[in-house]
């Protein structure tokens, strides 16, 4: 349930302070200290999880329904016109307790090139991609995973 | 339902083709066509819903059930060592029908940066920041959005 070594954890627990804008039976939420721009969130579930991957399939629903409220939350609290959600499993992600960013966004933020380079498939790549995912799915489902 | 203008809404129905990887009754999968990485897929709902914020409540775990499945798939069938799970709600979001981008993620491949620059509250900006979201949270509970 709990990793005593973990950040997260220990925010959950009280025992390191964070600036919490909501909290329920399942989720808390923080504000990141070092945001991207002034009222970037942190969602996170109390139980350690470490990846999206971890997290039980009973609390699926519960935790991204945090994670809605958090993006017409934030929206509106500072007036933004849009929001960036997103999480990192694994690399790049910072601490290894699953949290998900909510970012207020703007036009012209400076944010709009962060999702490039594109590259593109060649030859029959695409083909054997997802003939590769979808033959992965099935096999998962067979397996109950 | 259905967008009669929206790419999306048209690769639902089948009238535009795409590199589909996972479908079931209320969501589909397909892949990038301009990837980050080999694998990069969009999860949508198939209804049509432009944000998040859009997607009803009753429908955010089976939506996001869909997005963990792939979270799992797209790390093992591209043998990858994480994933960058994300979605632009408006602003940068090239396609105004909600999709959550599920991208396969390797040590030093060159993404590491794109969460950056970061930046800090000054003074008695966190604490007023705070207390801002955690209200209007308040009042959407208050107003039961």
């Amino acid at each position: 349930m709990k990793d005593d070594n973990c950040l997260f954890c220990r925010i959950v627990s009280g025992e390191i302070p964070a600036a919490k804008v909501f909290e329920d039976g399942d989720t808390l939420v923080f504000l990141d200290h070092r945001p991207l721009f002034a009222g970037h969130s942190l969602v996170i579930p109390k139980e350690h999880f470490e990846t999206l991957s971890d997290l039980p399939a009973a609390g699926v629903g519960k935790f991204f329904t945090t994670v809605q409220l958090l993006a017409r939350a934030v929206e509106k609290a500072l007036g933004a016109e849009g929001t960036f959600v997103a999480m990192n499993n694994k690399i790049s992600q910072s601490v290894p307790h699953l949290h998900v960013h909510v970012v207020p966004r703007r036009k012209k933020d400076g944010l709009k090139g962060f999702f490039w380079p594109r590259t593109k498939y060649k030859d029959n790549e695409l083909e054997e991609v997802t003939k590769l995912i979808s033959a992965t799915i099935d096999q998962m489902k067979i397996e109950g995973k």
